[in-house]
């Protein structure tokens, strides 16, 4: 996505080092009260004296949006226009279509889903979940992210907490492997490889982290990096948009709890004081597309990825990563930190 | 790859803040007089006077090896020993066999190719040649990636000059669709698909940044990141390993040239003084497998990737790429520096 708009987000622009995360409600766009500093909201969850909980805003500095043509290049970058892209064979290029969608998860100045309460976590994942249908059903797209990036390192220019939204008219590559994964395997076998591998994790336990009624968190078996941990529903559904009213609820609670788990262990040296740990990390929700029955095959499920290790050249050369922390030891240390034992070795 | 043994690295422990890169030779496990602190090299390219000027050794802490069974883990950490993995279906492990070195490429304390002179480049250049093509005869290898990390936020952990080689009995993903394509193309129209881009490149000039009579340098199409540069063999070469004499020079001074601009535009802020700007990037060499035909159709290239925006939650979750800078502009600008015009805007 060759998006120039974005290069006029101060924080993202090349060569200058990103600056501070505001720490005063005053200057954070996102803060109760400062509504005039985002675009007017495409929704919002108020509470019972009409305060807003939950605020729904378009990215101000979109890598997609819907008008079909491409958008008009900002003040100044009509040097590059896309019309000016070279489109012969075999080179390719088409109007960057899509949604981009801020969601501002609480008026008040907090940094990750842990300060949340598991109520206003679960009307969050709620807020997803109907903007994720609303994308597909007002703008016919076709797959939905919704990603997290919480510090600096993840790729966060912004410290209040919020979660974007991409929906596009294109499935991408990533998630197109996984369905299609998913639909062989059940082609061929019947039977869904996720459910298989979620009923082998619980009974096995040795990579898992976390469980309650409805969803299961485990250490990721090929984890790209250290303590990547998946969120699964142990029952099959497909599409993040089936879910329920109690199933948020479980699903905030397993999500809070695992996310402690990861300031606990990632953050040790975390300076004392009013400071979080700095812990760095991505979440990103993998649900299946729309538009092909096939697409029923997938299961959808929530990645945590921290972000301790940087990507190196052997990672962009080879599309491999190199993980110096197994799975099944991440899990004996998250484990150990819910219990409350002391951890295991170092 | 689960690659245990790297958790000892103490700049890549998970959590804590990586320590500041050496400065000084004393403490400088590349520098000349410090080769005890490295293992024992597996060659050497020596001046008139039997000193060292490139050094290969084993890297002290391979993320993959050649003992075929997986080796020991470390003092420790038994509790987690790869045998302990499950690998019942449709779990699947094995052992990460391959040849993981490091090239050491001046015994000076320098940081990047750029403080090396063109013919030193150079006979690093030829350096790598050999040694994957030792990797492929010796040890029965069927792929190698050459890659350097400059810059922490690059994944380096040292500073002083040197590249890395990943040799593996297998075709990464990234690669194999490469070649893939390649050879789709060949068979589809009888032509190398990269000798038609880098040709129509050369004729349009768009995203030309340098040439000489044997390589083009060009913002890539579909750059991934702001300045994403390909250095590409204007005459079709499938493998690294066929690099002449006369070639190599002429590498040399593309790649130093090109990486010159790149520090140029990326650093303007950079602090005069002693330090060099701050950019940090990686660059990969990708090359052809061995041990089928159609790889022939491949043609090896150089990928330098400034690392100037972090990877957020969408890049995971998709497999794409927002990039604010157009490949056009990026072509734009570095050409300006080069021939000493003012940038255009901006």
């Amino acid at each position: 996505l060759i998006a120039e708009g974005r290069a006029l987000r101060p924080n993202d622009f090349v060569g200058e080092p990103e600056p501070a995360v505001p720490h005063s409600i005053e200057s954070c766009p996102f803060c109760r009260g400062n509504e005039h500093a985002t675009p007017h909201e495409l929704a919002l969850v108020n509470d019972d004296q009409g305060n807003w909980l939950v605020r729904v805003v378009p990215n101000k500095y979109p890598a997609v949006d819907l008008a079909s043509g491409g958008r008009e290049p900002p003040a100044g970058l009509a040097a590059c226009a896309s019309d000016a892209r070279d489109l012969r064979p075999p080179l390719a290029c088409e109007p960057a279509r899509g949604v981009h969608e801020v969601i501002i998860e609480s008026p008040r100045h907090v940094r990750d889903w842990t300060e949340l309460s598991s109520e206003e976590l679960a009307t969050v994942l709620r807020v997803f979940r109907d903007r994720i249908e609303h994308a597909y059903k007002a703008h016919q797209m076709r797959s939905a992210l919704i990603f997290k990036n919480v510090g600096q390192a993840a790729g966060a220019s912004l410290e209040h907490v919020h979660t974007q939204l991409m929906a596009l008219p294109c499935v991408p590559e990533v998630l197109m492997r996984e369905v299609q994964i998913a639909a062989d395997h059940q082609e061929r076998t019947g039977k869904c490889l996720m459910c298989e591998l979620i009923s082998d994790e619980l009974r096995q336990g040795t990579r898992l982290i976390a469980e309650n009624e409805r969803f299961a968190a485990i250490a990721a078996y090929a984890g790209r990096q250290p303590y990547e941990i998946w969120v699964v529903p142990k029952q099959h559904a497909s599409s993040f948009t089936q879910l329920g009213e109690e199933e948020s609820q479980r699903l905030a609670a397993i999500l809070g709890e695992t996310l402690s788990l990861l300031h606990s262990v990632l953050a040790p040296l975390a300076s004392a004081g009013d400071l979080r740990p700095p812990l760095a990390y991505n979440v990103v929700l993998h649900t299946a597309p729309v538009g092909e029955a096939r697409f029923a095959a997938f299961h959808w499920h929530w990645e945590l990825i921290p972000r301790t290790t940087s990507l190196a050249g052997f990672e962009w050369g080879t599309g491999m990563f190199i993980n110096p922390v197994s799975p099944e030891r991440a899990a004996i240390r998250l484990r150990a930190l819910k219990s409350g034992e002391k951890l295991p070795i170092q």
